[in-house]
């Protein structure tokens, strides 16, 4: 357990200090717990402290820098910048300046049932009192609405990050010239289709433009950033007040005071295998995460009573598998991708969604378990293509495939089905007994006896829905953003963009494909205020948290591109303005 | 939240005292935080307290009680039982003394492996270090293996329980005489397939003659046991140890003292709306588990630091929806039903699994998510049958069918398929809108505009398999246990006595089915002693747990009839002999 350390230290404090206390030597208003147990005095001192290094803990230092108040942001990595960083850099932002900028509307009533729809697909109910939902899922859908396009604007208005809409691509289409559709467009619960999505704009473009951005912005503001601190655990006061943290460093032992509050925006799980068992409720190779992406706060929050929400909910995405298997933390990812010649199918040989599925969907076709037979059908998944695909540049784009003429050691090739089987199956021998996270190439990852003929006869009928433009299995193609991220047309396809019949000879090629996240998002439940809850359904006082470290207010969807970054800038910033707004505690 | 009030008294108490504590007017050595701060001293004491009153707390109270030792037990409702008592009351113990009394065997290594395969099957490595798994996770299996047979023998020896090997039904069928074959009797790494579930013996059959006996011998030991109390709080002393609990009375608050340690066998969360939304895998519409089952546990261990797993897991079980919409503590349920005439679709007509699958498995079909449609299409399923099998008493044994010739409320009747289809859309639309746990008759639980027409093929197609007795889709039928509990072979049926054509004129049948558990299995992370641990690795003082209120040793897997009890028993127990065995704890 990468966290074991840190925590060992700070409940052997916590026990001390409390024997030291009911042993009765305690001067009146002595510090906090953790610091008199360490015997320690505060190493720094701030008003607002914020922990972690990517989008939701740099809005949050945002939020919370004005002049003459102390900020200080702990990032446990040598750098700053988090999985944010990595990423596209998009948010997600319900009836923004921008959508608006072109005459378009986005009414509330209608963009919460769509958040509401998809995050709690069960229970949703347009006529029911919340929606169906719980109140407090209810109430945080609400609150976003209205705070993140006020957010957004307010980050351009400080000179933090400038938006703009979140353009096309070479090879997207849409229909409006000036962004692409959402990945949910084709829902009756969608009535705002274009324009939620919104990018940092220009040269500070996709996620390390928007990290750029908000880091020079925290400096200009004054915020102190301190890197190689990894917190380890909450210093609270006699009422239970959060009035700092403890972080380890390379100097040893650290004790931060923060005299109004504290702001994690410190990540998800996923780069802890005994985390993602334990609660994700799927299998996964890997993630976009950062590798210091360990669920600190999980352990630290538990030990303060704090309510957990959505531990099994993860944004969920593909990964070329034997990236994933030589690092969990992965740099790329799939996405939606493009290629028309293209299926993906599992040891059976068979397709299992539309291979154009947005990814936090598509990628849940993995975790399918078969009740039948006891396993993971799909837990790899097989992405075979024909050399048309691999020799068009115009069809590689934002897909794992190399460039046309090059190589790239995770593509397996054959003049046949057959010999790409034969290939397939010993590239899994070599790769058997490999482990990322909590899945492996075990003995239940191999090709079925009839892989080869089931693959031909998956071809085949693949061809024939390219040939009349519509796939009677998985509907690929259609709906408006599969066409739009699907690849660009085919010269001489007149029908359905997204699919074209597999060349009748060789070569095929495959590349191993297992699922993964961008992160997770479960983590301490949080109120309109971006509050960390109290098991006891009231907040804890000086404690905040936003971003993929905090139960998501998105339950198990993922809007739209976006859709992490949108609500954790906007509760980040949220978050930081509030505990700066909170009185001074005592120590 | 049914669990606010008791946490909120519990925070409350530990500021205060907290508080009183920090102020330095605490007199040395001064009694436990929550009786200080609640101003209160000790209502009872005892030397192990129980808290729970299924299997795994009464076994616990039977580890624990011994001449001179005052053992109290706890139980919320008005009466003890808890769900075991609606159990079959068989217990999953590998290499247990009956099945060695048949002449089998059960190595070690073998039961370990199929366990740990089942558990966890995508890291199960039978080449690896502890086959894949974490250390805990095999330590625990391989725990489990030597203990669960002692401590059956010990039940025995003490006079609580007599065992007998699990019986065959009527209409069961068997390789041996004398038992079933296990759930995963087939697959490869299970060396025994038969004999490891055992039953109380005689009269005092299944859960309830289970429950019967072990209360009886609770009370013959001498164990005090209160009914109607709500535990809400564990109180620690000083040095972090647990020395009791607090709990909600008709009477009001109550303290009581464990001198030496605190069971707690208190049931899983299935009741309790949020934490299965926050937590479980799937959504479920109900489960077995007794309506007192609101995960108590996870709120009061979280607040002193204690480490959740298997949160994401429970044992699954299908309902008839009706009655789960009805009560979502479900006491019937469908285990592995009979009927050869009998298929379930789903809201495409489609079937989506082999009917006969063991409960745990089958009813994860249910949970599929389809990534293109965004929705559960299996969410509801439709049990369809002819008048075959609901004319026919012998098909009927163990299943929801009412009784021939009678009516239930939940059978929809339709003389054409296409009657039915029409009928069972009725029902759909008086049911809209209704919600249990969190799953609802939402907008996404309707037929689809093609359901007659597929039905119709689906049927056809069956019949194919049904005359051929192979199911080229499912394999209904191919398992020894979908044999021996899919019901008795009709006459004339020469192949497959799972599946027989269905009639070619109504009336048809159909019952409406919903996903739901037997209880959840996640909670606090226990070690092979029963002691609940910390975050930091550390067993908590005078802390155990058994049963489903703790993380499964089981993970995901449901590994046979008795899986459930097998391990509450066998860690109930053990807990109780180890918390026996603990030091007096300061207050």
């Amino acid at each position: 357990m990468a966290d074991g350390v840190g925590s060992r230290i700070s409940r052997r404090s916590l026990l001390a200090a409390a024997g030291v206390a009911v042993g009765g030597s305690v001067a009146a208003g002595a510090g906090p717990r953790i610091a008199r147990a360490a015997g320690q005095t505060f190493d720094a001192e701030a008003d607002v402290i914020v922990v972690g290094g990517g989008g939701a803990a740099f809005a949050a230092a945002a939020g919370a820098a004005k002049p003459g108040i102390r900020v200080l942001l702990l990032e446990k990595a040598p750098a700053v910048g988090g999985t944010t960083a990595r990423s596209g850099g998009t948010l997600w932002i319900p009836n923004n300046h921008l959508l608006r900028g072109k005459g378009r509307t986005d009414p509330k009533p209608d963009a919460v049932k769509l958040m509401a729809r998809l995050a709690f697909p069960t229970v949703y109910d347009p006529e029911a009192k919340n929606l169906g939902l719980d109140a407090p899922h209810y109430a945080l859908l609400d609150a976003f609405y209205d705070l993140g396009s006020q957010v957004v604007q307010r980050l351009e208005q400080i000179g933090a990050v400038q938006w703009e809409l979140a353009p096309l691509r070479p090879g997207q289409t849409s229909a409006v010239p000036w962004t692409h559709p959402e990945y949910h467009a084709e829902l009756p619960e969608n009535k705002s289709p274009y324009g939620r999505s919104i990018d940092p704009k220009g040269k500070a473009a996709g996620g390390s433009g928007l990290m750029a951005g908000l880091a020079s912005y925290a400096r200009r503001a004054g915020v102190k950033i301190m890197t190689g601190q990894r917190v380890v655990s909450i210093a609270t006061n006699a009422k239970g007040e959060v009035i700092g943290v403890q972080a380890e460093t390379e100097g040893g032992l650290r004790l931060y005071r923060a005299r109004r509050g504290v702001v994690f925006g410190s990540g998800g799980f996923t780069q802890d295998r005994s985390k993602i068992t334990n609660y994700l409720r799927a299998p996964i190779f890997g993630g976009c995460a950062v590798p210091t992406n360990t669920g600190d706060l999980i352990d630290m929050a538990s030990q303060i009573g704090a309510r957990m929400g959505n531990l099994r909910n993860g944004f969920f995405v593909q990964h070329v598998l034997e990236q994933a298997l030589g690092n969990s933390s992965v740099v790329d990812d799939l996405w939606i991708p493009p290629g028309d010649s293209m299926v993906m199918v599992n040891k059976y040989g068979r397709r299992v969604a539309s291979e154009k599925t947005p990814y936090n969907e598509h990628t849940q076709s993995h975790f399918v378990w078969d009740a039948t037979k006891a396993e993971y059908p799909n837990l790899v998944q097989f992405m075979i293509y024909d050399s048309g695909v691999a020799k068009d540049p115009a069809q590689a784009y934002g897909a794992p495939y190399p460039p046309p003429g090059k190589n790239a050691p995770f593509v397996i090739e054959g003049q046949t089905i057959g010999e790409l089987t034969r290939n397939i199956s010993q590239r899994l021998d070599k790769l058997r007994g490999k482990v990322s996270i909590n899945a492996s190439i075990n003995d239940s990852v191999r090709l079925s006896d009839d892989f080869a003929t089931q693959l031909k006869a998956t071809i085949e009928r693949f061809n024939g829905f390219a040939r009349s433009g519509h796939d009677a299995d998985f509907a690929r193609g259609s709906t408006p953003i599969e066409v739009s991220w699907g690849g660009p047309r085919r010269k001489g396809n007149t029908k359905n963009s997204t699919m074209y019949p597999f060349s009748s000879h060789g070569p095929y090629y495959c590349i191993l494909i297992g699922g993964g996240t961008l992160d997770t998002n479960g983590g301490p439940v949080i109120n309109t205020s971006g509050q960390v809850m109290h098991i006891d359904g009231s907040p804890i006082p000086g404690l905040y948290a936003a971003g993929n470290c905090s139960a998501s207010i998105a339950g198990q969807a993922y809007w739209s591109a976006g859709g992490t970054l949108g609500p954790g800038v906007t509760f980040g910033f949220t978050a930081g303005e509030n505990a700066l707004s909170e009185p001074d505690k005592d120590i």
